[in-house]
């Protein structure tokens, strides 16, 4: 059953089309497959109104055909095998070769046709989250229409009135679906290309996984306590930075469809929500945030200019989402004396490892014998040695000279002279002993007085 | 004890008001008590400024008594029995014979006087959240005033200085009987009937009940992992619908006294908050929106012109929130192949159930056999098939043409030919083919920049 | 390990800066320690623009020196002794003597300096929340800069160009040190002294710990299932009041470093959020509220003229965030008679106490023997009786006549005759009569038209 379908495709082309035989498709558009969790390029508009395309970290944008003036996209879902990081891969439900799916991109004032294919072993729909549509194109199973039946293709077809930044996932066995990993994002440009227009377009679907060490497979009944928070089904260190040049204008998009907030936090600005899965915010409305709460069920787009050089992380806020798998039921003493501790506790609970006792950050450079398939619970260097980060953890890369459009990672930062905290010998270097000394930071005028 | 005090009352009349005796009052005005677990009209006003009376899912509003200018109240803390769905009923803690309390309906400037008399086996007291009052009217135990002792009646009086909506539930073992399902709405209506006027204005408070499968009473001490997700103490598919003439201009307020924040999401439409616990949002500081995260202790109120005609669900969109009671350590594989994988987790786990291994949505049509007083998992029928939800969801259903005022169930929603997903058979149905076949939905203007 | 550093200074002054000799300190600034849990006066400018200090509720400010133009400040990360409340101490990680860490004060347009010294048992960091600053500031170990080694001291040096509220805290081995406490607030003053100038401003640092009865140490793996909840470290009753003179403008700033978002409800006020740690929010921005949800990760300050006299309940509105260390998994059955039902139960789970059958409200006045370094689940008294309050509670007292700057505690607030909740004998009193009989609270013109 997890024979990945998409690796039968053979080539240099990351996305394949050739997958599906014209025969079997009886008329429907070729579905597209992805191959790899590798960041894919924005996909530029070929025809029809101008827009910039966004870049999905770790995914990609679905190809679509134009069919009589209406654009038509196939989707299918189906079971999937995911990289989740190096050395670690999930048995996922997906669409087309991957999970979360394919972001579908079209424009405000496009009808489209999408056409859902089943591979899974059950039932499913795709609900259309935030969009404005008939009733009966809503994909609420049972509802809006039938449950689409395993091996079945079904047809949603409707206008885009309205521009932003949407959602799709399965409403039939919904939280099953969802925890196995069906989601994606659903953006429709504004008609006119210069409504808010940015020059880096980033999108995050949030994730929240069951997955136990050594296993493959999610937990689906789980409510609340996972063990694996992603970006777009990836953790750290497996998720891409997120490169912009230096006085770029960048749109990072949000969405959550887990079961529990999750506070972005990016380190070297301060931003605003400009967008939600509800429409564009006023910019009167707009509140200056630095960590901006994603609530569940909802969609959250912040914007910045890029005025700041460096590498700045950006991250969930809750400090476990940014390690990956750990039992959170292990006794842990920081500051104890391990060797008479360790054999009181272990009366009590013969499992006790007396790990920590000295805090944890020494895990971060350590070599522990990992189960098959696990990656370590924190992990990722940085320039200056390990980041002991995971999950939900990427960074920004701000830099002079980057090439409009070109994604690759840039490197790490080097920080001038003079502007990188350093160890106390007894005296100030000499540039520091100068009240005049500068750092690399000019106060924006008026800074302090954001509500005017 | 949990002999139904209202069940005593006899007749037609859904509202009792005469269960106490006069006697027995002493003066007190009546306490109107509810029998019934069913959408009760809207009580529209007899004297004194008009206002658009709410209409709270699966309850009611408390009658009151005029008293030389002064309204006044009578509120009875008392174990309840409450219909959850039906084939469960739960012993709760609530008001007037019913968990949520009665809703309390008043105008802006009157003079309000509620008497509450507790027929709790502790002492309880009503904290009136949102209200500017005096501080010995505030209903904090030990701190405003003394806690009201079992079988004694306390009395509150205070002027309504604001509009808004507000909740009461006890500042006394406050974590205890808000748990057993204490707590109801406040609502002060404008003195200016125009002011933000709507044709139907819905009443929702959230609940998180703790209670075990074919078990009666929540367990209070939970903290995060309740089993039981509702909406004025009823769970879907007992929550009745929210009708809507198309047209009308609606509002929905909903409270949250649970553990956690729920994203509230609506399908069909964008709505932005226009009032909290706090009071009425500016119309520049509203986001657009399709989910309102309610938090804990605080209110939303939302409103929308129900400009699209449709069965709409509306549901907490944390996925296990609309399903009911279940194990989450229930440990389940999807995708394995139950028959091997059985026989060696039951060595580890005899209590293993291989269920779902094609995921759960046949549980939706499933016949399981249930412990006494238990609703299934996922459950509620629609039009198109078993809907597979459960605890916090309901439908929204607008339609051309209903009676102002009446809350009725119209019916499911016939979807008009082609704007209904549809089984690809290999080629597109008549009206498709061509590149001008109508949907229904109508662009708004300028939609795209709802941010000016 | 724990023996408190700081205990060794003698001598009425409660910051001492004497416990560091000047040889070891090698041109270091003095380290100032805090050696009480008591709210410590604010610290007024001794120089430079003039503003408004702070408060930090059961904590202090750190004291600085000017070096040639520039603020000097001195941070110790260190293991401390924490008094959570009288009668619990807590073993936790801190700075400079307690946990929180001393609140940094400086204005808008300085240039500081901050020494940290690492005297923990593994390499720290400190990351400046929300500060614009240089890259290699920014205090991410590994990114931005190496961590500072056990014994070592770093220097970090950045102008503030922009006023606002602002936290630090480690991005080294994060998780665990900030479950061990470390953490603190940054304020830097706007440099117009007139900004946004209120007369009380204070500031509260949340905390989630998992320490079990009769321990010490917080277990650092829990993620979500904490058994003490409490500000700047203290738990209610050990956290002081928050007075208030009538009719002063006062500003409460609320940062959330724990795991979950907490709702800080006040009672008898709307007001408005009027800053993140993002910036200051802009007036047409804002929403009237009653309970400020505050996100992980982020800050709120929120503002009212305290123009209603009283004793008013501050707390968060979780219901279990009130309570102190309990089980969460102890069976409560509210209302089963417990003679017959504690036998059948203890066959089935013989740890099972027939505690709370009715309600637990007793439990506010009993006298429980507890295990040493324990306090109460819920505890500490009103002028009316027992509060039922524990973890995040307090009172902000508002009072005619106080000094401005003086922030001892007032006393129970006295309610004026005819304006507390009261016992029903039968009858009205005498002034309940009358139609008019006044209330003290005065309609404020309009206010329920708040939106315009």
């Amino acid at each position: 059953m997890f024979n990945r379908r998409q690796l039968l495709g053979a080539g240099a082309a990351l996305v394949s089309t050739a997958a599906w035989s014209k025969t079997a498709n009886a008329g429907l558009p070729e579905a597209a497959i992805m191959e790899t969790a590798a960041t894919q390029p924005p996909l530029h508009p070929q025809s029809g109104p101008d827009y910039n395309p966004v870049v999905t970290l770790n995914g990609w944008t679905l190809p679509f055909r134009m069919n009589n003036g209406v654009k038509e996209f196939h989707l299918v879902a189906e079971p999937v095998e995911r990289e989740v990081a190096e050395g670690m891969t999930a048995y996922l439900w997906g669409y087309n070769g991957q999970s979360p799916g394919p972001t579908i991109e079209a424009v405000e004032g496009d009808r489209i046709r999408i056409f859902v294919t089943n591979k899974l072993p059950e039932h499913t729909s795709v609900h259309w989250h935030g969009l404005i549509l008939p009733s009966g194109m809503d994909g609420v199973s049972g509802l809006s229409h039938p449950g689409i039946p395993t091996g079945k293709t079904f047809v949603y077809e409707f206008d885009l009135v309205k521009s932003g930044t949407f959602m799709y996932h399965p409403h039939a066995d919904e939280m099953v679906q969802m925890a196995m990993g069906m989601m994606g994002m659903f953006i429709v440009h504004p008609k006119d290309p210069n409504f808010r227009r940015v020059d880096r377009d980033f999108l995050i679907m949030l994730n929240a996984f069951d997955i136990d060490p050594g296993m493959y497979v999610p937990k689906v009944m789980t409510m609340l306590d996972f063990s694996l928070w992603g970006w777009n089904s990836r953790v750290f260190p497996g998720i891409d930075p997120l490169p912009i040049g230096k006085g770029e204008r960048a749109r990072i998009r949000v969405g959550n469809l887990t079961m529990t907030n999750h506070p972005i936090h990016m380190h070297g600005y301060d931003f605003a929500v400009t967008c939600t899965d509800g429409g564009w915010v006023k910019p009167e409305a707009q509140w200056p945030e630095v960590s901006i709460d994603i609530p569940v069920g909802a969609m959250r787009a912040f914007e910045f200019d890029a005025i700041y050089e460096g590498d700045w992380a950006i991250h969930c806020h809750k400090s476990h989402h940014t390690m990956n798998a750990m039992g959170h039921d292990v006794p842990t003493f920081v500051g104890a004396d391990k060797r008479n501790l360790t054999k009181k506790i272990r009366n009590l609970q013969p499992e006790y490892m007396p790990m920590g006792t000295a805090g944890m950050a020494d895990m971060g450079v350590m070599e522990m014998e990992l189960p098959d398939n696990t990656i370590p619970m924190m992990t990722g260097w940085g320039p200056h040695g390990p980041l002991e980060m995971g999950g939900m953890f990427s960074v920004v890369k701000v830099r002079e000279g980057l090439t409009p459009g070109d994604y690759s990672d840039p490197g790490w930062y080097q920080n001038p002279p003079g502007t990188q905290a350093y160890e106390w010998t007894g005296e100030l270097p000499e540039p520091r002993k100068a009240a005049d000394a500068q750092t690399q930071i000019t106060p924006r005028p008026g800074s302090h007085n954001t509500a005017g």
